[in-house]
């Protein structure tokens, strides 16, 4: 027996989601033409839209539907002079969330990475290099995850910045707040040692 | 800081989907916007696509996109004289999987639940009083699941055929084949007991 020609093809579709395999993908989709059409409307309609109307913020190369996105035309953001560098766009959403950063982001949608090649101009730093020349920045806070490539990364923008007398900073790495410390790997442990402060003053 | 409106807009829609909650959503739509808007895009169409196209076979009520599905429409099929009783559309599936049955379907699209309104005619028995007041049936074989409402509604559709002189059985449960005894539930075991069959002849 075949499924039908429009069945099949959704359900093959459905395999582009992150995690679904040919079961769950058939799960789905029987479930969307059972119990829940509208919604399967209702999402056929924004993915479809959402693919075609999100580009880049031309600034901060976040996901963005106009040519700059809210953040970047912000003139109190603007004003921090503090330009915050991360990997993702979720990271800009995680590091918002927290409500205690009002800076400007840049987002590198990805890391350093040679032997996929990709270079500083497959994570947009030609465009970061003509910030930092503007005079408009006073210091870059270097937010890119805490593995090999993103400390990699997080280097290169850093002489990136000395070269234009920017000050650059890394965020700290250290125990995760609630964390227990036989729980925790031993890199992170070892960053928890090395970046220790004084409890005086 | 507000998300694009069509990224928002898909995170929600994303949120139909069975077992996705606010948080895989979002990991969703980032993923596709990142790494696959291709597939995306595809899913997008496949989606509005399905929803439109796929209706229900006015023979047997299973998914189809034409009138009368491939199954109802096969003369081998027709001819065998035997109409397999099923809740969904995936049981369908599961059968046809096996290989091992040749007849028809009929696909209730649930089972009797007065409680919550779903009556006779809400799962098509109109249409397979019809069928079996036509007498092209020898044999309706009630595979609807084991749970209380399955149970009631294979006594009910048993009652119906009687009515029309069609001969009605009820699948066998019992042990699942690889199945440990101490492992399997006490409804189970007490089907595996009643249903036992003489090792003789
Ligand atoms: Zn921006
Ligand atoms: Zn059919």
């Amino acid at each position: 027996m075949q499924l039908s020609p429009s069945l099949t093809a959704l359900i093959e579709a459905l395999r582009c989601l992150p995690g679904i395999g040919p079961k769950s993908a058939q799960r789905i989709a029987f479930h969307l033409l059972e119990r829940d059409r509208d919604g399967g409307t209702q999402l056929g309609g924004c993915l479809t839209k959402a693919m075609q109307v999100i580009g880049h913020c031309e600034s901060c190369r976040t996901f963005s539907e106009s040519a700059q996105c809210d953040i970047c035309q912000s003139v109190k953001r603007q004003d921090s002079r503090l330009l915050c560098i991360v990997e993702s766009p979720t990271d800009v959403l995680a590091i918002e969330q927290t409500g205690q950063y009002q800076g400007l982001y840049f987002v590198l949608m990805g890391h350093l990475s040679p032997i996929d090649g990709i270079g500083p101009k497959e994570i947009g730093l030609d465009l970061l290099e003509q910030k930092l020349s503007q005079g408009n920045i006073d210091e870059v806070i270097l937010a890119t995850n805490p593995t090999v490539e993103g400390e990699a990364t997080a280097h290169f923008i850093g002489e990136l910045c000395h070269k234009y007398q920017v000050e650059a900073s890394r965020i700290a790495h250290g125990m995760p707040v609630g964390g227990e410390l036989d729980l925790v790997d031993g890199m992170t442990l070892m960053h928890a040692f090395s970046g220790r402060r004084s409890l005086g003053s």
